[in-house]
């Protein structure tokens, strides 16, 4: 399933499931199941403590949606089409954004660096993510923002020191991330927390999808193309750290939480490494698309 | 107020307000006031909610508590010794914890590093926050824990882009926070937020001391012993960059949410850079004291 948050026309945020074109509210998909079939399903909050209660929430919805596929008359009072609705960042307070950097062996060449012998880690305020369709705001401070098309991972389960090969277990699901990146501040600081955390610098969605639906995480074309022209193009196989080994590795120092978010790091084709550098400025339209996952568009302002 | 968060035996955690060695629980406070005084004063949740209520929740708070400092026959039924309770972190899941590094001449000068020209910044994972009294954890991959004493500013209302005339207006409190470094880890990453947040890397509190009781941030003593001696003994008066001009800083490019910290910086003292360094040991017990905030102490193992 692909599951994000939503808001319709004069109501408040609520969780969504993103079928093509089409988005179904949680709560009227709930509310039918429960009525046509004399159940008495819990109602869902947001995605996070859906997340939270990890499995049970996800049996439960997931038994309501295949009841749906199958009874597609039932579903109109409660289906949107996603030009109507406002998308937003599935997560909005995730605890933690983890993000691992030079995490593409392209990447580490188009800066003429080594690839890292551990991971790279860094972060970014959760304060900065916003959804698909939400504008990329230019801080007055910058003249060199950038774009980053990454996958990210959206942890499921509260855990610490884990191996490798229980990682994936501790999975909910993977998601687009957009690491918007003031280059000048970024470098100028040493510290990157701050050039990468201006508000709206993590365009992220528009949905998460659930780990049960990508077969192989590290076999995704994963792309970005600016106003149309693509600028990044590379596939998930050539993640340096792979998504268990970066877990593990983290989680012998660092607990993970639900809805904790790793940024596993951009392929070549960032802006401040062509030739001629490229920046984003007003105007601008950013599309993200990973291979099974979906595409994420914003605009620059 | 020194307001803290507390678990008495066999309870959950609670809001409890903290005089000298006696913790009140606020909930126990509320319901004595409403109840001798036909209020109804509305129960107060955590901390976080009641930074996020800021003005409210905190006017009603002190007319209860006014009211229990003239009544001291009516709060037994509702106060602890300290010492017979679990101090946890005042709070547990802040926005994010943003931290000024090299922010105290006299650090600058024992690093023999030029003061920063604008206020360096960092981040640590909130995954790491733990309470007075409870154990930092030394991590098997760091052979070079270090302390590190700091004023702690909490915000208490949501904003962006302010003047450092206006900033002091949003901030809630102060608290204190060990801002515990792996140094091997943290100069080795480069980017410092991995090194700087293993579990249990930041204890914080006792207790947030709203600002009212606070004249001046920029003249307390702050101090750091480490069994029994002193490492650390300054005033934050030193501080480089002072608290308005932070906070006005930082608000040019993200917005601060309530229960937002941030930990100013540390004097000098620390242990990598004393002769010979200092490094955490199990059994070792720091303990950091702020002038008219009040003494943080841990034990390491």
């Amino acid at each position: 399933m692909h599951l994000l948050t939503f808001k319709a026309k004069n109501e408040s945020d609520q969780v969504g499931i993103l079928d093509k074109e089409n988005v179904f509210s949680l709560e009227g998909l709930m509310q039918a199941y429960n009525s046509e079939n004399a159940k008495s399903l819990e109602k869902k909050k947001d995605l996070l403590s859906i997340i939270q209660n990890d499995e049970k929430s996800l049996k439960e919805i997931k038994e309501a949606w295949e009841w749906a596929q199958k009874h597609t008359d039932k579903v109109s009072s409660f289906q949107y089409n996603i030009e109507n609705v406002d998308v937003r960042e599935p997560i909005s307070n995730p605890g933690k954004v983890v993000c691992v950097g030079n995490n593409y062996m392209d990447h580490c060449i188009e800066q003429n660096v080594e690839p890292p012998k551990k991971p790279m880690i860094f972060s970014k305020w959760a304060s900065c993510l916003i959804g698909n369709g939400d504008d990329i705001e230019l801080p007055e401070e910058s003249e060199q923002v950038d774009y980053e098309v990454e996958l990210a991972v959206v942890i499921g389960k509260k855990t610490r020191n884990i191996t490798e090969e229980e990682a994936l277990d501790y999975v909910f699901g993977y998601t687009i991330i957009n690491d918007v990146s003031a280059r000048d501040i970024q470098f100028e600081d040493v510290q990157w927390v701050r050039g990468k955390s201006y508000d709206t610098f993590a365009p992220i969605g528009p949905a998460i999808v659930t780990k049960d639906e990508i077969e192989d995480p590290h076999n995704l074309g994963i792309s970005l193309e600016l106003n149309g022209e693509k600028l990044q193009d590379s596939n998930t196989k050539n993640l340096i750290f792979k998504i268990p080994y970066i877990i593990s590795y983290l989680s012998k120092g660092f607990t993970f939480e639900p809805g904790d978010i790793i940024a596993t790091g951009t392929p070549h084709g960032v802006g401040v490494f062509r030739d001629p550098q490229v920046f984003l400025k007003s105007g601008d339209r950013c599309k993200l698309e990973i291979e099974s996952i979906g595409v994420l568009e914003n605009k620059v302002r």
